[in-house]
């Protein structure tokens, strides 16, 4: 589906053109073609090899759909698949896919289940005529710092959700609400390592955008591209901390199942010992010796039953202060 | 075996030929020879070496047949060594071994214990008379393309079985599942580390066949090993967050039985409270004074059944409250 | 807000100037000015832009305020991102930033957050003649130094809560502490982590400074940066070894807690035993059997006490020879 | 000891010759010297040193015979310590040296501690008459292969002990068989780290020989020294894939003793019920109320008796399906 | 302090000179001077920067003497760092610090909180007046060679504690000895961990020696210096295995704890039933029936205790053999 046609000459745009007049302002000198589409069908795509001279691997990987982020030359042109990144309302991870192909005088950007579009992209682009001026070399930019840029999001959101299961693992909690807190650390791992595979070869690619040999298209544009990098390499950093953070924390709510295990055993043998105080007492009572001189007493039983209690009180207090209780 | 022989011209089939021919086809110009052997034997790989003038080590790695994937140069001659992939029914890995020597005017490819073909290959070849033009190069990147392409099936469907077994351990299981959870986290990291022994040496090789000095076979058809290149490095990825996984889950699945175990040990001490406390009970009202006043009322006996069972009924009530039973 | 803006000559301060004054300033021959602001705003920042002909991102960059450390070349100024570090009295990590231009006559600072000022950065540079000759190569590193010198006691205060951790572990202790225990190692760990990823990009930075190809800004002063970077290398590795140590401390903790258990286990089970042999010899003798002769022995009532205790106390010594009590 | 001292000649063998005779064949054109030493004294080496002008330190290296593995170039000489690798019957390692000088026209192989000796790689030598046309560069390959050949059953062997260990892990087995299976990981753990550090600095220094700036003496035997490298790359992926499935190993091995725990925790619980119910009961029948209108039943005890199994039968029952017993 | 001054001609030693006559011979052709210090006042570094013409940043770093290992160049002048390891009674590591200055012609050592010194190694030097032609570069050989030989037994003897914890581990200990085992390996990591910072640098800067760019001063002393990295990378090697095996014996520590604890359950277990056993047929003969039948046989009661008894052996025999008493 055809987003967005347009043709722009020292950087401001000229019109809105259409498919196949793209030819003809690609002839003329110093203008520039920007072409958007959204899922397209073999024909349009086929239209667009035509049009801009892409190569049929590219065009595959972009009818496929399902490709690693990556930067590769084809000749003078750069193709760029980046990966959309956003978190649902469970936190879930949902990925979409760019591909944006930007040659000398021209960039075509195809998105597939992306939601974010790019017209804020497009936008800017329109406003910012000096840097335009670079063509696709700026453009590429700034799609790419338009997806990289939504990626923060989703990095704090699994943060926040870290710290929040550290304090649930600090507080006294059921087992019930420890299965909740390891299946959560579980399902947060597993994203982090997710994430990490989509954001860790864009990392790569765009570091070979400024360093070593530089494509043509974005020479100009480096101190920009770095601009990128250093943002992607945060988001990269601060996923692998956060799945540090995790695989620690795995290890500590793992000690703290224990400690409690620990605690609930304490805590039984302290009742135990309660019960089974009076009832050995009782049971010597209960002997059928013809001469036990305390049957015989007056308050025996009740000098009994308080010498039970009073045992009891005794240990009970000495659990406390022993934190067994 | 022989599976097949031709010879190509211009990127068009000419003939199938018979071996004693080879050297006739190979002395024509732009002319062209494919063999294909099946498990050959020492006499047939003789026949080989003298046609193709192949480098004796190379063929004491195709006769051995237990090789690591690896691409290497003899002279202008590439040899590759790749791995087929499978998974059985069981999901065990069965691997077999492709040999491919692609000179500057033959390709040799040579299948052990492969259960796939490359009937296929050789169509998609003969059809695309475009790129087979490029000869070897071409036939190479289009056996490596096939060979890698079948390896993602295996990767999703141990990635399906680890989800499986995040199921499993996240429900409530007996010992005897968890211990059967175990045993398969276990066979599934066995199979992953299996896995990137096979892929990541291969990974490797082709990544020097599209940087630094390229060999003059693949010359420009570096966009098709790029190309497979990415394929395997996804593949390889796809192996690694895998693994981790594994590895987080037999962790998790460890917290997992701790969790269990203190759960048991709540509910038998539970249960051990609500037999005690009429036991100890039942102590009292058996011991021997002689004056122990409720032996001698009416409802005594009742009363006191009543009051064992109210004692346990409350217990119970607050056990459950505290998720203890 | 502006600290401080002075012009230097040959290494000595010419005078305090106006920020209108500044290019007066550095027109003239072997001049330079030094700059420092605070929590500029944008009004600030445009004149030194303005001023100082400093790149737009590096400038957004500034007002953003939320930069990994980092050192790049905009022509030839260098932009630095360095990282306050400091430990407030609960032991947390404070970080502030501070952002350095250094170009050929000038010097730039804009510090965000930073409790620690500069003032004796400047009084050593004002000191040191000599050296400030090399102008803004100087001062960049007479900045990066102090700024570096301040992250060793940070580390160094976390050193001590490592050995203030182990000292706890290897005690015998109680669950709470242990729950203290567990929490305290997490959080050294999450800081560790923090503070590892403030210094390693710092690192690489300033390592690119030292070798291969060097920026005009710090030639001559190589030895300088060296020192910086071995501080720095060393701080990072400081880091490291005790996140290590952190590691270990945690699973030698869960170590102990397991031990704890046992020892609980077998304290309780000795106790039960105690319990256990009285109560069953009583209800031996409680058996209504017409014809048990001990229960008609004159003395049969205190030789059965007596042997009740006698147990127990063989009992309570051999359990405690075998550390059960 | 001298084992061995022979002149080649175009690659056949002129004669077995004296020590003292050595310089005399050393100086005639094409010709080669091949001396074999066994645990040689310094006299010998010194002898040695004298005749092929060796160096000092690579001296000191054969006399102390306790250098990790590793290839040096002294001038125009490469001396290479190998370390041989055998299994005892006891599974445990045993290395011994073989320190081999390849010079221009000379090869000079000390053997220590090592049992397998290297008549087969002489008589290998003496067969391949065309590669033996290359002299040392072959001779010290031919010594190379042959050394580690041998490696492959040593690895072979422990990954037999690793799945034997497997079978152990996920039988049910006493804590006695556990000890052992945990004391026998360990065991499998050292060797296997023992293992790596004899084989991976080969691996490192072998690499060296292929690629980069390649010593005159291997020229033209690339392809040989690859194909060694490449049978090291496989002993240490081997290795290091044991050594992952060993710390998995240990890991699941914690799971299962655990589970074991738990059970076992479930059993006693179980039993213990059974005990508790009917001792209950009795205490009931056993109090001394005035009214208890069962004790006057005629079948009164024998119903009891009757109630008491009941319940324990249908707890039974109830603890099998539950799987606790 | 000042240790020794000399002077050296042609690698024999001239005199004894003192501090003022330094330059006097250090402007003599071929001559070298060799000084020794040990925890030098500033008054002494300071003359030693003016004799020889040190930087100001090397001597910052000696009078600190606090410094990561290291060599450094300073224009034709090296600058070592180097660390001495020994351990204590106890096993603790006490590290001194030796900083050679090595320049063209002349040596400067400055020690500090190191025990051993380096008389021998001057003995030696003095010895081999032809190494002793190369000057400095040979001395600064044989200090290193001195410094790093002396790791070796603090490695071995931390090897042999692991050896020593190794057995402690697999025998069967009580519950106090399980926790000094624990607080040995945390040690053991602690010393090992420190241990590799002070090794793993030194081998990083030694490497640089011999690979690259090499200065002047150790030129025509390659093959020494190597010696020392190949000795470094063994420790450094020694010191990762170590780790490693640590690493192991934690876990299977726990693993050792586990099945002590299990052990312990079920022991428990088997005797609380041999104790329920009689109590349970105890109270069934305490009961009030009227109708017992066997409270009226002549010898009920020890046909009961013989019951009891018998039922116990069964039991006892039992549990023995499923290896849980």
């Amino acid at each position: 589906m055809l987003i967005n046609c347009a043709a722009y000459q020292g950087g401001r745009k000229l019109a809105d053109i259409s498919v196949p007049d793209i030819s003809d302002y690609l002839a003329k000198p110093e203008c520039f073609v920007w072409v958007a589409l959204k899922e397209p069908d073999a024909a349009e795509m086929a239209a667009m090899k035509e049009e801009f001279g892409l190569h049929e691997l590219a065009i595959e990987d972009v009818m496929n759909g399902n490709q690693r982020p990556k930067i590769e030359e084809y000749g003078d042109t750069l193709f760029a698949v980046l990966h959309t990144i956003e978190l649902d309302d469970d936190g879930e991870i949902i990925t979409g896919q760019v591909n944006v192909f930007a040659g000398p005088n021209f960039v075509l950007s195809v998105r597939h289940r992306a939601q974010q579009g790019f017209r804020d992209v497009r936008a800017r682009c329109e406003r910012e005529t000096e840097l335009m001026k670079h063509g696709a070399g700026f453009v590429l930019y700034a799609l790419m710092d338009s997806v990289v840029d939504r990626y923060m999001p989703a990095i704090e959101a699994l943060g926040n959700e870290i710290e929040e299961l550290e304090d649930r693992i600090f507080q006294k909690h059921s087992p019930a609400a420890s299965r909740g807190i390891i299946e959560d650390l579980y399902s947060l791992k597993r994203r982090l390592v997710i994430l990490q595979h989509h954001v860790a070869p864009l990392v790569e690619s765009v570091g070979k955008l400024i360093g070593g040999r530089i494509p043509a298209i974005v020479d100009g544009m480096q101190a920009y591209y770095r601009d990128v990098y250093d943002h992607l390499v945060r988001v990269s950093n601060a996923i692998e901390a956060r799945r540090e953070m995790v695989v620690t924390a795995v290890q500590v709510n793992l000690g703290m199942i224990s400690l409690a295990e620990s605690e609930v055993t304490k805590r039984l043998g302290s009742f135990a010992a309660l019960f089974a105080v009076p009832t050995m007492i009782a049971g010597i009572y209960g002997m059928n010796f013809q001469n036990i001189p305390e049957l015989h007493f007056r308050y025996g039983y009740p000098l009994c039953l308080a010498a039970m209690a009073t045992i009891d009180v005794v240990l009970f207090v000495l659990f406390r202060r022993a934190n067994w209780l």
